[in-house]
């Protein structure tokens, strides 16, 4: 039977004298009507206000809540289910979402991503295994330098460059220049090696910077942008690429305030349905072992969510980035399969032999993923 | 002497068996090149990575950094700076971001605020004393009943009106006619008492939507509307007000999630620096002593900075809301002066008789104005 609310589950973690009851009803008003009980219509309490469904503990501090919402308050807004999910609650404390459930008529007012993991699939030419992307870096270099750099990882036939994403518009190396030189080498070495290495500009700046951005990343040749959705705007990605026929690389920065252990909402959601539903083709997070604190239980849970069904919406390639280490693609190939994109940033750098370093990860990825098929 | 780099100040609680020292230096190097030690050429290190100036324990186990950055990082953009300031560092643990100080050709770069205090001062109609501002709620009613309340708060001569952030496009009171009907309400009200109540709309949307329904809001003669810049962008105010000439209030919705008490940016900065370089005219702050956990402290440190020197940037209304009980606003207005604007919600619709609660709020408001000028 189909659901037709949306239904939002929760960890709670009451607060010293604040009971789950009191505290699960508090999210189904603040998320809604915004007013304390008996300060709204009979019909309003009836259809608007968030139903605690479920409220059970799961130990002594924490409790589980199951909370359903109507539909209409999202609208196939986006951002109005990202404001139900988490936005006036993220000025509280000690709620966690861990889960979110669309009914498919909420899910069909999403178009998602355009090209996807299909999509991206074809820009690249490789079918069947896992993809490899470099981070070009860092700011503070030149044009030509940074051009330098994608030259060398295109010569090596990595399959994605991608800009690091504090690159915007600095005196160093101003956009225009700098898309403008990069695709210009990695076209370069394309027609030298008969490679297909895609190039992925980053955008940085107010809608009407994004879109000349966009332009001039298209007028280059690119196949595709990155842009960091909590940064630009979570609702941008479609406005932006669409008419553009552009791919995009969803970058995390700042994202990881949304995604404390006790207050905030989960990874796999995050990442797995918001970004997704948002547009990202490709979904870049930090893996576990890396530079950042995030476990490999939740890695797995992104990438679930992100290839998972989910309506008509195209399924999206997980990007693990934030400190892979070259040396450790065939692990994460066996636990992660052939539909993950592996980011390598710094283990490249390390290397006196950057062209060689990529060659061999590239041989690597081929092997295991025979291997695995 | 002019300080001609960037200095953000973090409070640092480094985990088990991390070093403050190691801490420092990580932050310093994943918010420039993203590169471990020496993965970079000699130029970089010496003018991108950023500079650890200080650190000092402040208790057994936080740690108080400044560290420097080059300008070029930021160049003048928004959202490089917050990416700076967080971009990165918002994925690892135990970084608080509480002070920041920008050189003056930095700020020079920002023209914030089209109308700041002085100008929604001069769009209501008053001047010396705080403004009140109602919330137009719940979510779920019908163009006409939400009308029918903006034309009882504007018919007790309150100042100022805003949408509940939660407001979009839901099929029970689309944008336009909710802005029209409102908008309206509130002329009539305003042409019988001679009033100058100012209805602002909610906006919420990918950039057409928001340009689209900020016309509206124009062409309805609203003379300002109200954005979310979590949700919509952090760099979309200028963008989409300035060649309209509507002023601007900032909602906090989903900002909580940055503003964690060990991990995040402390609300002085998120609130009174970047929201106000943003181009907001007005800043809504959860209030002290309302349903969110900010405290007294917190909120005069808001208060501070959103109206304190910065360059040429104008000062930016701060307002007190999330929770603010009408019979108190005299208290408030002693602790945080005549420039102060008090959102006042639910506290209005507890009242039977919600035109007679506005005119007595709106009575203390000009005496205790009076007794504390």
């Amino acid at each position: 039977m189909a659901d037709e609310r949306i239904r939002v589950t929760y960890r709670l973690t009451p607060g010293a004298g604040e009971s789950p009851e009191h505290k699960a009803r508090d999210i189904a008003l603040e998320q809604t009507v915004e007013l304390p009980e008996g300060c709204y219509p009979r019909a309003i309490a009836d259809r608007i206000v968030g139903r605690v469904e479920r409220l059970e503990p799961t130990n002594r501090r924490r409790w589980e809540a199951v909370i359903s919402y109507d539909p209409e308050i999202v609208s196939g807004e986006l951002l109005s289910l990202v404001n139900l999910l988490f936005g006036n609650t993220s000025m509280k404390a000690g709620v966690l979402v861990t889960d979110l459930a669309l009914p498919d008529a909420v899910v069909a007012r999403f178009r998602g991503p355009a090209f996807g993991i299909e999509g991206l699939r074809e820009r690249c030419g490789t079918r069947d295994r896992p993809l490899v992307c470099a981070a070009v870096k860092p700011v503070g270099l030149s044009a030509a330098e940074l051009a330098e750099r994608c030259s060398r990882f295109a010569e090596a036939g990595i399959d994605l460059i991608k800009d690091d994403h504090s690159l915007a518009n600095q005196p160093s190396a101003p956009f225009a220049e700098r898309v403008r030189r990069c695709q210009e080498a990695v076209d370069h070495a394309n027609a030298r090696t008969g490679a297909r290495t895609r190039y992925f500009p980053n955008l940085l700046g107010p809608p009407d910077a994004l879109a000349a951005q966009c332009d001039m990343a298209r007028a280059a040749g690119c196949a595709g942008v990155v842009l960091a959705p909590l940064l630009v705007g979570l609702d941008i990605v479609q406005w932006l690429t669409r008419e553009r026929n552009m791919a995009v690389l969803a970058h995390p920065a700042l994202s990881g305030a949304l995604l404390g252990p006790r207050h905030g909402i989960r990874p796999a959601v995050l990442y797995g349905d918001i970004f997704r539903l948002s547009g990202a083709d490709g979904v870049i997070y930090p893996n576990a072992g890396g530079r950042f604190p995030f476990s490999a239980k939740a890695c797995r849970a992104i990438n679930a969510r992100l290839r998972g069904p989910l309506g008509e919406v195209r399924p999206a390639f997980p990007i693990a980035g934030g400190g892979v280490d070259a040396e450790k693609v065939p692990y994460w190939i066996e636990r992660y399969g052939a539909d993950t994109i592996f980011l390598i940033g710094s283990s490249f750098y390390r290397q006196p032999d950057l062209v060689g370093a990529v060659r061999r990860v590239m041989e690597a990825v081929e092997l295991t993923a025979l291997r695995t098929r």
